[in-house]
């Protein structure tokens, strides 16, 4: 089945996608009523909204920043999403104006970027390495094609279009053209957006060249480090791996560098192998998937590691506190994943978009929708913050400098509904469950699904078909990597999972009927997962996890020296509903032991003795940590 | 006894102490024949030796550089000490050529500094918080009162002697004198050096001026600051808490800021108090010590985790693989316990002085003496080292830009024999135990003491009373922390410890004969260390320590992933001396448990299984890692 490469499933649009639940539903009109509002206020307030009339000039304050385009871009792709489903009045005069902005700011030539106008027109692609320029491009491109979409409005899609012509005249292989890329990969995946709308296979082509082009020498960085007269070799992230150009992308067999950059790099090298059926390309997409998330994530989803770079490391190199594990990063991951699972129904891509989604991209953002992590550590020690570098906090900040983060959350919140299904040929997928139904067309039939479930607080998820006339196809539900002991019914009658459940997806072909309905129970008992040994910063240690949702331990409920708390291997741990807890999440608790810190006093080494008690410890959803007052926080707790 | 804060206890002098023993008088050989000679190498390739001839002229390499001087400095006073002990054409050569050039370079007015007479003349004593001054007039001062006690030379201390009156005439609580002191401490404690040196009190004031004015209102650093208009509040360093100004100096409760600053500042505190009986110093000493010692100090001995700031954090934060841990720290912290127990002689501090001597400052130097740390780790992963900031390193290096560490350790070491023994009035103290001897005069008579022991790898020690004629003095012996069942005997019968051993002392109190012999029998079964619940980074791990040798798995003997390694609560641990191995250690082994890899092909997170196998683990003493092939360290180890 997956000898030949190519987009085999396509989502079902998330306009024809709803949700009625009670964990995503409210994420997203959160999003839309106060997280997107409070966002174009920061842009507003920070000029990076009136940047676009380029009245700025040098001693003015609000300088333009080379990658403020993409956050405004990033909040413009959200809001059209969210106006795709949800009519917003002032969400849409907010957009359209900013659309206006954007298409005034056109340059004769097509170039559209408001730094290097205004603030730095003589270095107009002079720099690709670092300033973010076709980085931008990309994310002017994703708004372009979802406003499209979403609005019917081509006028920011023509001048996008514009744009990538320009880039096409001035980047290529071509004769006479610089052999430029991006520095921050973003355009290519951009590009294959722009192609699928407008079918103009010479965007696919031009992100092709990006790609292809990447990593080959001579180096593009070189040669353009020596045009500026700077030493190639002085590059301040330390080599081109930081921006995956180390080496061609075919040749890549670890993710390296910038963890965001990787994860828009790979998601364009998996549209690219779909949509070209390029096998080297595939099997590059496969095997850098292999080492992400089989030697570089963390439990919650998360990738890149160290700060330093905001970057991947070292295999199994996963420290807990020190854990950049950047909310774009996780996001990115959901995008790759998503991508994947278009190319190959396999449940591992399903399994890593879940993942990430419920934990590491939805710790990015507070309940409310007002505040924002940039960092996703996954243990917290608050009186030590003061003295590490970096950007970890206790609390998630309102706005950041380099605001990547809060808009990038708020475009995944507002598309979430893109990546519950997808359609083949003669082939239905579900790969998320979550409470509301789906309309779509199979094999010429109109379908409509109902899907009706608690999850991820409970497994029974009931999928009902509603069918004009019988039609004959499969449907694929996810059985998720996390449960061993998924059951299956077909109008109330018990089905075969075994050989169905291939590869993670338990796939029934038949020829439904109006009304047919199908029962998944997916039990979600309390899980202690434990590390590959390898990975040192979790030795001895579990993580909590029921369902596709992993836990923490805050000091809100388990008081300070979360650190101490050790969990007895064979403690019973009880997982209970709570309406009044973080806006309703199953809790979870459990006897442990902590030491008695009496018997201390005076001293700080001591013969080992044993001296215990018994506590409670109650564990909380990681995606909803510091939502209470700012403390101790712990994923991984130590088995005693 | 001890109600009056006053310097009870005098050094026994390295001169009138032998060592004869298999593990320090091997380590001082080294410095003598490698060490000195190579540092001096250093000294001279780099231009530290030739800034004294203020030949450098702008444009020039090898710029002197602002602590230069106090490199040269603890280099000649390592040659001094090592000098005093056994003669060394060549190394007096050297130390002489560089004692000519200090004296020559002493400017008319006194004023001795190499950076501030041809790098920056005008900007002499304008940065005391920053440019290390002051700091540098300490180091010189320290080598001249140890070259001119070594030689009987006077030229040096003079010069010195013209120095601090120069600095007394600028400093001072005196109208028309700024009001300033060292950013970095240091000429505190070594002006206390030379008034017992010279006999001249203003030496004292001058230091104790120093001390009492630190942390002021208004702060001379900001007057300073602004005097160079700089803000005050852009102290680079966050805060003056880094060079411990934040409050006076009996308003510090708990160690904050630059460790090695810190430990000075309390050595110089210490002295004072001791020489001047203020108790309120005295209380201060005590209290900040019990913060040092009690909730900040690694089980090695080695302070400041945070290398920004090369720092104190907070209470209990003590991580392992990103230690500090400077090596300059662990041998501050020496100095100030050997201050400390000057004054009140209370095994606490002997304790600390032999925990950091035994542990975190021999890490410091390789075993052939040509190689040097500065930071001290507990725990090390090499392939994660290129993505963390810092100095961290698998191997010890050969000189630093900032070379602080390496002749810090040369002299202490070169003077190791004066943190033996002490006396009082009628009392002579063993700090610590090594073969060979002391000579002294107590109550008038001239005792010799010969000291016969294979510690610290056996805890048996002898020792034999030389007397021309009886005499009646206290003997006190310390019984280290870690032993609990120590036996003594006197001329072969048991002695009761019970009251005697107050404080960490057996103190025998009789009229000695010439050729009586006190056996003090001190057990060392290899213990498993825990440390305090709230250092989180060794919750459920212990750390192996016998007699004061604290352990360490290293890769070479245990293979890699030494976190996946655990330790069985009541796992038997062998040891025994090994001749080859590390040139002659007791290594200890044991039986621990290793994951089993092979069952976790393919996944990186997993339901909790318990698969793990026996394997023999290996550790051998801390103070010996890194001196064979680089790899994996580890101190604290799991407990399963």
């Amino acid at each position: 089945m997956a000898s030949k490469v190519e987009r085999r499933f396509v989502p079902v649009p998330l306009n024809k996608v709803s949700l009625r639940d009670g964990f995503w539903a409210r994420r997203v009109e959160v999003n839309r009523t106060v997280t997107l509002p409070v966002q174009y206020e920061q842009c507003v307030a920070t000029g990076r909204i009136a940047a676009w009339r380029f009245e700025w000039k040098p001693g003015m304050p609000n300088e333009p920043h080379i990658f403020w385009d993409s956050d405004v871009a990033k909040w413009l792709e959200a809001a059209a999403y969210s106006l795709a489903a949800h009519p917003d009045a002032r969400l849409r005069t907010q957009a359209e104006g900013l659309v206006d902005l954007i298409v005034k700011a056109q340059q004769p030539d097509g170039y559209l970027n408001t730094h290097f106008t205004v603030v730095e027109p003589a270095k107009r692609w002079t720099n690709l390495r670092d300033c973010h320029e076709l980085y931008c491009a990309g994310h002017l491109t994703e708004a372009a094609v979802a406003w499209h979409r979403a609005t019917g409005d081509r006028r920011l899609l023509n001048a996008l279009r514009r744009y990538a012509d320009h880039i096409g005249s001035v980047f290529g292989p071509e004769e006479g053209k610089k052999r430029g890329y991006p520095g921050h990969e973003e355009l290519e995946l951009a590009l294959v957006k722009l192609y699928r709308a407008t079918g103009e296979a010479k965007y696919l082509r031009l992100s092709k060249y990006f790609v292809d082009e990447r990593g080959r020498r001579p180096h593009y960085f070189d040669l353009e480090a020596q045009a500026r007269g700077e030493a190639p070799s002085r590059h301040w992230a330390g080599g081109y791996d930081y921006c995956q150009a180390h080496l061609p992308v075919r040749e890549q067999t670890t993710a390296e560098g910038h963890a965001v950059r990787a994860m828009y790099l790979y998601s364009a090298m998996t549209d690219l192998a779909a949509e070209t059926g390029d096998a080297t390309l595939w099997t590059a997409c496969k095997r850098l998937w292999r080492n992400v998330t089989e030697e570089r994530m963390y439990v919650t989803g998360a990738v890149g590691s160290a700060a330093q770079g905001e970057r991947f490391t070292c295999d199994y190199d996963l420290p807990n506190e020190a854990a950049y594990a950047e909310t774009c990063a996780a996001i990115g991951l959901v995008f790759w994943a998503h991508r994947m699972l278009q190319v190959e129904r396999d449940g591992r891509y399903a399994d890593v978009m879940e993942r990430a989604l419920y934990n590491a991209v939805l710790s990015g953002v507070s309940l409310d929708g007002t505040r924002f992590f940039y960092a996703n550590p996954l243990a917290l020690y608050p009186p030590a913050l003061r003295f590490s570098p970096g950007v970890l906090s206790a609390t998630r900040q309102e706005w950041y400098g380099c605001a990547c983060c809060p808009p990038n959350i708020a475009r995944l919140i507002a598309s979430l509904r893109e990546y519950m299904y997808s359609q083949g040929r003669d082939e239905v997928c579900v790969h998320l469950y979550a409470q509301g139904s789906a309309e779509l067309e199979v094999t010429g039939r109109r379908l409509a699904l109902a899907q009706e479930t608690n999850y991820p607080w409970d497994g029974a998820v009931r999928l009902t078909l509603g069918l004009e006339e019988p039609a004959r196809f499969a449907l694929a539900l996810r059985v998720p990597g996390w449960c061993r002991k998924a059951r299956l019914k077909v109008n109330g009658r018990a089905a075969p999972l075994g050989r169905a459940a291939a590869k993670g997806y338990a796939r029934v072909r038949r020829l439904w009927q109006d009304g047919d309905c199908v029962e998944l129970e997916l039990p979600m008992p309390v899980e202690r997962i434990t590390a590959h040994p390898k990975v040192r910063s979790d030795a001895g240690r579990v993580a909590l996890q029921r369902g596709p949702i992993v836990y923490c331990l805050e000091e809100a409920d388990n008081g300070p020296d979360l650190n101490d708390i050790s969990l007895p291997r064979n403690a019973a741990l009880r997982a209970r509903y709570e309406q009044d807890t973080l806006g309703g999440v199953v809790a979870v608790t459990g006897h442990g032991r902590r030491s008695n810190l009496t018997a201390w006093r005076g001293s700080l080494y001591r013969p080992a003795r044993t001296a215990t008690k018994p506590v409670t410890i109650r564990a909380v959803p990681y995606c909803t940590w510091a939502n209470r007052k700012p403390g101790e926080m712990l994923v991984w707790i130590r088995e005693a």
